[in-house]
């Protein structure tokens, strides 16, 4: 498989439009009474009528058998590779609430938790407070400063909440305090390398004054952290594809997933048919378009195979408006497969299609599971999308004489 | 692809059980006459109903255009590299005997050979003399202790015989002393580094007494050696796959290659119906099981393109005994090709079959070569069926948040 050297040595920039649709968790099983799955059982004449002039196939988010969570598929669809560009605990629950991070900012998930009179754990979880107590919670220990490091304290839900260290010299090289079971005293954070003392000393004195004011309260009276992490320092999409990128999705997590990859990305409402009026507002300004679908894999998760049919029947629905630009490449496809039987993310490989001019069509007439299977793309890892979609812009020129 | 690292980190135990049956060199090539296949010929209606329900595929035992060994075939389908894990000739071919080889032994491929009054080497395999009488020689020169350490000789076939070193710090990175020509004298061996110079100088005694003892005799009266290795230290399927694993196979290269990954190796007798009533007797007590068919290689070896289509009906006849245990996970596959036509192994992929309430059906209704070309699986390397196998099981957990 090529790498991201050879792509940045061989794309070029030109006017063509490419347009990444990403249905999340797209991918499922067979219904057991119909045997047909949840795109399979959907109407979807505007994919299905696009499928016949495009090529297809099957794509792998990570590996064969390995079922990925939602950032390293999606940092495979945008071309990298997804086990050694994985994103730290900590920084994708900081994105998961659109928190802006910046570059060296270190950030740690936290629990609230509740310890007894000799310091013992006795709930990792404090009962699950709400998320408004925790909201509460988290202004008592925001906007510390310690040792010129601003510490920002911010709500997730129900118990959970992020810290982020902002300022010089932080290495995340850290243990984690939260020793992930209760009947001991919370854990400090230890420096796994002497250049990760500076963060391991100022996470501990967060740790002692959270202790302190949150000392009399009940049920949360103290912190667990965990996940220390700085976002990875990947090469910008524009700097590999040189590409102007933009991202249209209303989840924070994939916000902070496209931002991580060097997208802008546009405000824009929650349905797909405001993400395709954004589009359409934004199309002059950006050479590329990542859409992002969330309900599709929401439905899959709670296993609801007729509401995730729905979903895939929206996007449909809304599609035209998307074609109507008339963009050189389309890129239908899911991040990950979310079988509603399975009521979560799984292995099973993601249908794909790629639209464009200068594709191969391959007598695929519709856009599922199956048909996907007699694809032109044949299955292929996810990493290997954004080379084709590339390609198939004419923005790679050849590669050796 | 993922490394082994990945699965330990992400593998889980569950009651899950696991069948792996493999029908030693099951692919094949058409026949001449009827332009089908060996798989294609026999006649597999239980095999043809699972592939009905099974996701479907052809799997590269190394790489394209290779042809495997048996050892690298073997360890690829337990998701081993089997590249950079090969077995070394001297252990390949102690296992192929059943000899006990314990961690640390070296293990040396040997040639009784006729040399001349000068000490030169006229034939390197002693006219071939027979197996009966190679087993008498060996008797000569077995049990010898050196310098603490002791000197297993065990007879192979014909002028081929074993010896295994076992003692302390034994390095077998030595040269061979067969230098593979005749009318030279047998080489001696010779450290590639200091570390192994004790191994190479307790070699080179042995060498010396194996001339002293078979002098005289005629007309094997000397030993050449080569191929001097050690068991590679892999890590066990129970520490990457967190499996209770159990090998079923009557033939010794396989039960030592099962050993080598830490199986544990049950007593079975030669047929098909012997190993799936020890897997019955077993069922309980493991939740994975590696069953071996050694019947069709065989065949195919010998040219006898009709063997291997019986070898492959009686499989099939035995199945349902197999299938009425209700395994969550049914491999059916192939460690390599071996067509009659070649009479050899070969490169070309293997069809497998994969069932569990999980996969995702493909169409293809039967199991055969040109029906796994429409599967669902597609074409994949072999080290990626463990992973899928394990997927389908629900025994690996989500990679990355």
């Amino acid at each position: 498989m090529v790498s991201l050297d050879l792509i940045r040595e061989i794309s070029r920039t030109s006017p063509a439009k490419i347009i990444l649709l990403v249905i999340d968790g797209l991918g499922g099983l067979p219904h057991p009474e119909t045997g047909k799955t949840e795109l399979e059982t959907a109407s979807t004449p505007n994919l299905d009528r696009l499928a016949v002039k495009s090529v297809c196939g099957l794509i792998d988010p990570v590996s064969s058998g390995i079922t990925p969570g939602s950032a390293p598929a999606h940092l495979a669809l945008f071309g990298y590779d997804p086990i050694n560009c994985n994103v730290g605990r900590g920084v994708l629950e900081t994105m998961g609430i659109d928190f802006d991070l910046e570059p060296g900012d270190v950030a740690a998930r936290g629990n609230f938790c509740t310890v007894d009179k000799a310091s013992l754990i006795t709930d990792r979880r404090a009962g699950r407070i709400s998320t408004e107590k925790c909201a509460e919670l988290c202004q008592l220990l925001d906007g510390l400063a310690i040792d010129n490091v601003k510490i920002f304290v911010r709500p997730v839900r129900d118990h959970r909440f992020v810290v982020v260290f902002r300022g010089k010299n932080l290495i995340s090289d850290v243990s984690d305090s939260d020793p992930q079971q209760t009947g001991v005293p919370p854990g400090s954070v230890t420096a796994f390398c002497p250049e990760a003392d500076r963060l391991a000393g100022i996470a501990n004195q967060f740790i002692g004054r959270a202790r302190t004011t949150l000392a009399g309260l009940r049920p949360a009276n103290m912190v667990l952290l965990r996940g220390f992490s700085t976002q990875p320092c990947l090469p910008t999409m524009g700097e590999i594809y040189k590409l102007k990128a933009a991202a249209i999705a209303s989840y924070p997590m994939y916000r902070g997933l496209a931002k991580l990859v060097g997208m802008t990305v546009l405000s824009t409402g929650t349905t797909i048919e405001d993400e395709i009026k954004t589009l359409k507002q934004n199309y002059a300004d950006y050479d590329f378009f990542y859409l992002h679908v969330k309900g599709a894999d929401a439905a899959g998760e709670d296993g609801d195979f007729d509401r995730k049919v729905k979903v895939i029947e929206q996007v449909d629905n809304a599609f035209p408006g998307l074609t109507s630009l008339k963009p050189d490449v389309i890129v239908v496809t899911g991040d990950h497969s979310t079988p509603a039987t399975l009521k979560g993310h799984s292995w099973h490989p993601v249908p794909i299609l790629l639209y464009s001019k200068w594709c191969r069509p391959d007598g695929v007439d519709e856009f599922s599971e199956s048909a996907c299977l007699r694809g032109g793309l044949g299955r292929f890892p996810a990493t290997q999308v954004m080379p084709l979609a590339m390609a198939n812009a004419l923005k790679l020129t050849k590669f050796g004489a």
